[in-house]
Formats: structure tokens, C-alpha cells, sequence
């Protein structure tokens, strides 16, 4: 795909989806007696998807309707990361597809990372797929990485360094190759 | 007891009743300064709930007079999961039976979860039961099955999953037994 | 000390006094953008106190004014638990013991339950003393049971078992005692 | 540095830098729907921060306008801890460096916990340094001393009970020197 004298950058990825509940956030939901709830997220994480973003892959962010995490919470993940949140439904390669094409690209041009039964067409389609390591065993099967991270306490982080480490081998790869071009 | 030519499907269970106090939720309070009480519970354990409801399995939520967690909780975790909760004494077999009775079962078409003392002789009677793994060893003790998983962290998934994979293996035999039967 | 026919029933302790800081609660405190302060409790713990009580141990909640720990925080848990909160010093064993004392106690009649460097004294007076299995390794060389449990997260409830247990074994010891007495 | 005869007490470090993202506190964010956010700390490190003070070593913490840590959270934590904050930039050194120097001190003098790739020159230049253990590859690769506790749940009293051993074997050291030089 990336010819030696075309394209100067191989990109690898140039879009990244990740699903909130249960990748972003920790599975667990804390409920109050004044009827708040609360999601945990990592710091590790949200520096992982800014130095995503610095090289250039944007992240989107999912939401399912068939979440148990509160609306709001979503909204505020994608503010505090500076990414798009979409809602998806019962299979998410039917809503995502469109946008993929809409942004002129191509479903190898993605990473997806998501964590059930849902997943796993998109797991199956993507690029680059990883689950967190407390993914259901359906996904753990359909996916390209399971990260040793369970979702909310880094797995996100470990999926985005193993983004930026082939980026920088596909780089490294073509810059020998226009060497040994050269020579 | 389901015939070959009598009900067409196996049901194993028809009924969960489950715990809320340290199955469905963590047994982590959370208090704060002003005033507050939190409780934890996991998107998986929810999810496993819902699983069960669509298999037209009903599933009943416990309250003790006897629990730490405030009352507000409880029924906030009912509307959640929509599960109707129940409170029940120190000796809850003597509160459930009218209810079994009343929805036309037996304790043969009931999944029990608990996780102490109290617990012992539901555990006993129920077709199917089980514990978190951290639960009092009396009624480890008193179980057919310990999660792995401890509670409000995935142990109700764990019991759910069970459940589900048993109506499989039922139904599963059932369909060979017909093929037996016309053969 | 208990004679086979002086007092009927063997006491073993009868006054708990236990740390809230550290040993009741975890020693994670959280803090929020509001102005809040949160800390966890585990109803294993609460149980386990309720269960004290009602084998007529009376059970006291220390605070210290070292605790990082919200003074309300710490009223809160004396009214969960229906025990009397006392602040001590510097040296517990100073402020303790004018109220064992006042109770027409002795040390040995005093289970301890503390973490760090200032319950040492203590710890080695009581005739039952435990630390939560992340206490300071002072507090660990000077008690009697290290738990396997840490703070917050059932270490209350293990010395209270522990206790519940010595109490039957003595008890147990008397009955056998009193039958070779009578043969 | 240190001579026999110079100043009588050998000081090892007399500063502390700390950098409280992902160091003072756990990595983890928790978000509430009423907007809130909240970090967890540790009363182990509280402590240990209040043993390093009354040795007379100075504790300042760092925030970095790159975290995803509130403002309002970092300022909380100066006050609970007595500390004063200093926001630094990309490259902390640079911001340090005139604050050691302002305070008549080196670098030889400072101690400096950080756990990510800004804090990798500051590790390299401090005379003791340290990282939480779940701090990147790339801070533990710098570092003199990597904790076993992770951030938040009891790295910094780690830090600093090494930091206070070290300054008790420098003042053994000087005591036993001095009986030789006076033998």
C-alpha cells in the first residue's frame, strides 16, 4: 500500500475507535445515595490518546445504547480527550463503515478496540484490534491484541504504545528501504 | 421432569433471586464528609442480568434489615436492573417460599445467590446456587457453586453465565433425545 | 483467672479497642473537586463488630490527632457501628488506660487492633492483638496476629473471628473441665 | 561533601521534589454526572511526607499543566500536606533548577520522585530519585530506585522512609568516624 516513492509516511493507522464502557472506563460503577454515579478513568490512558492525536490518528470515541453508563459521562470523556463520541448500536460495523468511508478511508486504515459480543465484526475488520485483558471471551477470540491492562487501568495506553511503536517500525522500515534504494 | 412430548423447552430455572449486599455490589461502603454512602457495582454483573431476563428467567433482588447498605441503594439498583427487590429476615427461606409458591414454582426452578450465614438454607434449596469468592466459608460451605470472581466484580456474571450454559446443555439434550426418539 | 466455679462463662476479652484509621478503613482516602473527603468501610468489618456485640464485647473506635482522616468521618463510623469513638495521643496506652481501668478492667481482659509505630505499647499490653496485613513491620513485630486481610477490607472482621473463636474454645474447655470434674 | 569536622549532622538530601499525578496519587480519575472529579491518595504517604518534615527536609510538589489532574485537587493536597505546589512545564528541570538554586542548595541536595518521560532529567540529575512501580519504561530506566508500591497506594513512603534511612547511616557513619578519628 505505501510505495516507496509515493506516500512519504506510512501511516498504519490514520483513525482509531475505542468503546468507553469497559475500555476507557473501569467495569465498575459507583452509585450514591444522592443519585450520582461514577466512572473511573486512567491518567495513563488519556496521555495515551494525546500522543495519538499529536502523530495524527484521530480517536473517536463509542457509546452503545445497550450501555449501563450514564449519558453525561460519556459526553465528559470525550471533552476531557478532545474526541468525537458516537453512539452505536447492535452492530457497530454497520454505523461505523459510513463514517470510515465519509473520511476517505478504509477499514485498514483503522485500530478498534472494544471489549464484547458486539465487538467482534469490528475486531474482525479493523487494521489494528485490541481488547482490555477483562474482555468477554468472545472478543479475546475475534481480536488481533489482548493487552495484559484491564479496561479503565491502562489497557488503552498499552493498545495506543503498540499504535506508535508500528508506526515508527513501518517508518524506520521505509527509510532503510529508501536506502538500500538509493545505494 | 420435562418429558419428551410433555413442555417443548427445558427450563432449568425460571427464577434468580440474588443478593444485593455483597453480590450485586462490592462489600466496600464508601462514606463521605457530607453526608454520602456509595456503593460499587460492575457493568458485567448487569449485563449477565439482563442476558438472564431475556431468557425469560426473572430475576428478584435481596434486601436484609440487617445490611450496612443504606435503603436508597437498593432500590436504585431494582430500577437499574429491573429487578423487583425484596426484603427479607434474618431467615429468608421463610419469606421466599410463599413467593416461589405464589408464581406457581417450586425451589426446583430457583437460582439462589447469597454470600453468609443467613443464606445457608436457600443455598440448600435451590436448584441452582452459588457464592462470590469471598463469601463467609459457611456458606461456601453450603453451596454447588463458588465464583471466581468476588462480589460486585463479576461473580453475578459468573452465576448467570452458569445458568445460561445449563438451559443450553438442556435444551441441547432435549433436541438429541427427539432425534433419538424418531430414529 | 476464671475458676471451674467461680464466674460460669469464660470472658477471654471483654472490651475490643480498634484504630479507625487504617485498620476500619482503607488507607486510600479520596478527595473530590468539591471539597469532599471520602473513605471505604467493608460490611464484612461492620458484621463482624455487630457480631462482637452481641457475644457482649464491647467494642471502642480509636481516632488520633495524626489521622489524616476527617474528624466527621470517624462519627460517622461510631454511629454505623454503635460504638463509643475516643480521640487518643500520641501514646494510646496513656489515654487507654484510665477507661479500662474505669470499666474495672484489666489489660487482660483488652483485645487491640492497631497499624503503626504509636499502637506498639498497646499491642503488647493487650491479651488479643491483631494489625492488618499492610501495617507497619513495627506494628506487625509487636503483635500477637497479623491478618491476612488489610485495612478496610475485612482485616477487622479476621480479629474478630479470631476472638469469637478463643471465647468457644474456652467455653468449650470449661464444659469439657466441669464434666471430668464431675466424673 | 561533608566533612568530620564541617557541619555535625550529614544532611543526604534537604529537598524533596514530588511530583503528585500519578505519584502522590493513584493514576485513576474518578468522574461523577454532577461534573466532579476525584483522586484517591494515601494516609501512608501523608505520613510518610509529615516524618520527612520533621527532618528537616522541605517536600514541594509538582503539577504539570499537561496533567489530567484538576487544579483545585493539586492545590488541596499543598494544604493537606503543608507543601507548597509548583506548576512546572515540559522540561521540569528547567523550571527546578532556579528554585534549588534560590534556596542556596544543589542538586546533590534534592530528592525527586517523578514517573513519566518529562521527570527523566530531573531522575538523572537528583542525588537520590525514585518512580512508582507502575511508572513508563522510560522514567524507570533513569531512576536510582524503583518502588514496589504503585503510585497513590504507598510509593512516596517509600520514597521517603528510604530517603530517612539513608540519612540515618550517613549520621552512624559520621558517629562511628568520629570515635575512630578520636581513638
Amino acid at each position: 500500500r505505501y510505495g516507496y516513492f509515493g506516500r512519504t509516511t506510512p501511516e498504519v493507522v490514520r483513525l482509531m475507535f475505542c468503546k468507553i464502557s469497559g475500555c476507557l472506563t473501569e467495569t465498575r460503577i459507583t452509585l450514591s445515595t444522592s443519585g450520582e454515579e461514577m466512572v473511573s478513568v486512567n491518567t495513563k490512558d488519556l496521555t495515551g490518546i494525546r500522543m495519538l492525536q499529536k502523530e495524527e490518528v484521530e480517536v473517536v470515541l463509542l457509546t452503545s445504547s445497550e450501555d449501563s453508563l450514564a449519558q453525561v459521562l460519556s459526553d465528559k470523556l470525550g471533552k476531557k480527550t478532545d474526541c468525537q463520541v458516537i453512539q452505536v448500536g447492535e452492530e457497530p460495523l454497520n454505523d461505523l463503515t459510513p463514517i470510515v468511508e465519509q473520511k476517505k478511508l478504509d477499514w485498514k486504515d483503522v485500530a478498534y478496540m472494544g471489549n464484547d459480543k458486539a465487538d467482534v465484526n469490528c475486531l474482525n475488520r479493523a487494521r489494528l484490534s485490541a481488547v482490555p485483558g477483562d474482555a468477554a471471551v468472545v472478543a479475546i477470540n475475534a481480536t488481533k491484541y489482548t493487552c495484559h491492562s484491564v479496561g479503565g487501568m491502562g489497557a488503552v495506553r498499552e493498545f495506543t504504545d503498540y499504535i506508535l511503536l508500528q508506526k515508527q517500525k513501518a517508518k524506520s522500515k521505509l527509510q532503510q528501504d529508501r536506502i538500500d534504494c538509493n545505494n
